[in-house]
């Protein structure tokens, strides 16, 4: 074990991971040192947060109408204020943890990668709209990518000490809140069912594109730029006790797994601790005579369209995963406000994605071009004004 | 992976193991060459395997009126006949897989870790008899014990690139015939009856094993010496559908777990590959729509008090562990010829190792002669005949 602690800075701070993030921290005080945070929305959690951590600098992005509120608010604390980029490349950063929900994480995950600084991701969106870019960056610069998400940290997990390249991919899903739904419960789903997740607590976004199975979906494309995998040899497989948390077949057949409770705090640990684990008493351990069985069922992608949609855009590659990213972000916003249905979600993310003019390999400004076009053309799908 | 062939010597080679050997040495002609062969029985079967794999030196142990003959019947065989312990030893041996059952495996398996060869071990009694001898001699000449049970290959491959030490290993068991059978039901089971595993198909003395339990308690006391683990932290779940293959628990409260259809071909291979992994068409994948639930449940100690006397010799140690693998194999030999009941097989095991004058850190001497008080006393007890 290392005897350094290592310092981390959190962006993202005040959601469900940021949250997280600082509980592991706070178990691990001998390992762990909180020297940046940001946070976009929170003031009053991240003051609490900065006045517990002590860190070294901060970044808020508030609204420009609240920006003199916040100095004022944070006035008297002593750190350097600086963009979430120039946080994630601080030279006094260990690990940056990319907790930002959204398109607001590829920037700065972007930066940290170019800067050769290893990066804690549990932001979706970076790899999904750019994971070649970003990738190609990590080869160049030679930053690692420490996965948090469960799935993705399983795998990892899987794969520690493998000399070879599996021959296949297995992400376990919960399956979400309507698997066992008919098509015709989905059609009058409520904002408030949507949001009631049967294993795991997040964020309203995740939790909604759990539902739709999207959050899955965009998995997949995360696991493909990852662990270098084609999409053929990426399986999901339901399983809605969320024990499992996916799985790595080898050549031979042998296939590993990595379990625990649905636990976020576990996959962001091991993030931070790795190549070492840590004890942690706070991280819960199984207890085998409450787990009786563990079942798995194939996925239906015609109940869950999104599901499908993802792994396309994914395989077509170039802007259209950018694409779905984004359509699913407003679509989902839509929803959440009660404009749109639940099973409108994936409708007007299709229809998105295929009135897009895709570009291949695009560069940065492409795939953010991508993005804006995609979040324009579902409000006016939604609007019905014809563009 | 490693351009030259590995050398293997089969000992057992006519034995269930040692067939699955040759059947993963046969499907990878490129990997691996069969340089010797040993059996104790088979002499058809042995011919065979001789003439197919052409083996440098072989080693065949018959019954002294038999010798005569099986010399005549190899006569035209160019091989260099030799002990099982030169053969185990031979500087032309890269692993010396271990299938011989029973004591006769305790000889080779020593000889060739003084020598400093890797051995692949199927053989449990070795180290259950003679454990700390043989985990220190494998320290002093550095030959690696390569477990061919596919419990310990499960843990094995789960503590693949792992820095620290697991805190816990958990070994599943498919529970045996008699998992769903009463007391009252244990008292009347036959042979046929004992003889029929419900996953694994093994050899005659390790069937019974698994229906008393007496097998998992044994892998227990290997698992304690193959990964120095304290007993109290082996554990063992019942999972009567025999897909994971046991788990390792770490640090961090996160397991890992090793999956396949129960086929020792995969272990046998994994043990003779290792580190890499291989390709075999033959080996078969999971196929998860057939798998639709893994189910877990606490052993029964009253019910099979085999797996507690084992346990508690483990615990013991000394010369305790050899007095039962000795007694058991002699119960179980009495079983089989229906001289005693199967629930009987726990009851002179325990009348054995409670009549036992133990001796702690014992040499290889003491523990023969432990093994050879222990069969004698078995025998007394069944007969009636006090000592």
């Amino acid at each position: 074990m290392g005897d350094l602690v290592k310092r981390i800075a959190v962006l993202g701070s005040t959601g469900s991971i940021g949250q997280q993030t600082l509980d592991v921290v706070r178990a691990l005080p001998q390992q762990f040192r909180i020297v940046g945070l940001a946070a976009g929305k929170n003031i009053d959690l991240l003051a609490k947060q900065i006045t517990e951590f002590k860190p070294e600098f901060i970044s808020y992005s508030p609204a420009d109408n609240q920006d003199k509120e916040v100095r004022t608010r944070l006035a008297n604390i002593e750190c350097e204020f600086l963009s979430l980029e120039d946080i994630a490349c601080h030279p006094q950063v260990d690990i940056a943890v990319i907790a930002t929900s959204g398109k607001a994480g590829l920037s700065p995950t972007l930066a940290a990668i170019k800067a050769g600084k290893n990066v804690a991701l549990a932001n979706k969106e970076s790899l999904v709209m750019a994971g070649e870019v970003i990738t190609g960056e990590a080869k160049l610069s030679g930053a690692r990518i420490l996965p948090i998400d469960s799935e993705h940290s399983a795998i990892w997990q899987c794969l520690n000490g493998e000399a070879q390249t599996p021959v296949r991919l297995i992400l376990t899903a919960s399956g979400g809140p309507f698997r066992d739904c008919s098509p015709a419960q989905l059609k009058t789903v409520t904002v408030e069912q949507a949001l009631k997740h049967p294993s795991w607590q997040m964020g309203r976004k995740v939790t909604i594109d759990s539902a739709t199975l999207m959050n899955k979906g965009l998995e997949v494309i995360e696991a493909h730029w990852l662990f270098n995998m084609p999409f053929a040899n990426i399986r999901i497989l339901i399983h809605p006790q969320s024990i499992i948390h996916s799985m790595v077949e080898f050549m031979d057949g042998s296939i590993k797994a990595q379990l625990s409770y649905p636990d976020m705090r576990l996959p962001i640990q091991y993030a931070l601790s790795y190549p070492d684990r840590l004890l942690n008493p706070q991280l819960p351990r199984i207890d085998w005579s409450n787990v009786n069985s563990l079942t798995f069922e194939e996925p239906d992608l015609d109940k869950f369209p999104c599901l499908r949609l993802a792994i396309e855009a994914g395989k077509k590659g170039g802007t259209y995963p950018a694409v779905l990213c984004a359509a699913d972000e407003i679509a989902v916003e839509l929803f959440l406000s009660q404009r749109i249905k639940f099973i409108d979600i994936a409708g007007f993310t299709e229809r998105t994605l295929e009135q897009h003019q895709a570009i291949a390999h695009p560069n940065i400004e492409e795939i953010v071009a991508a993005d804006a076009w995609a979040r324009k053309k579902v409000r006016q799908l939604v609007t019905g004004d014809s563009p």
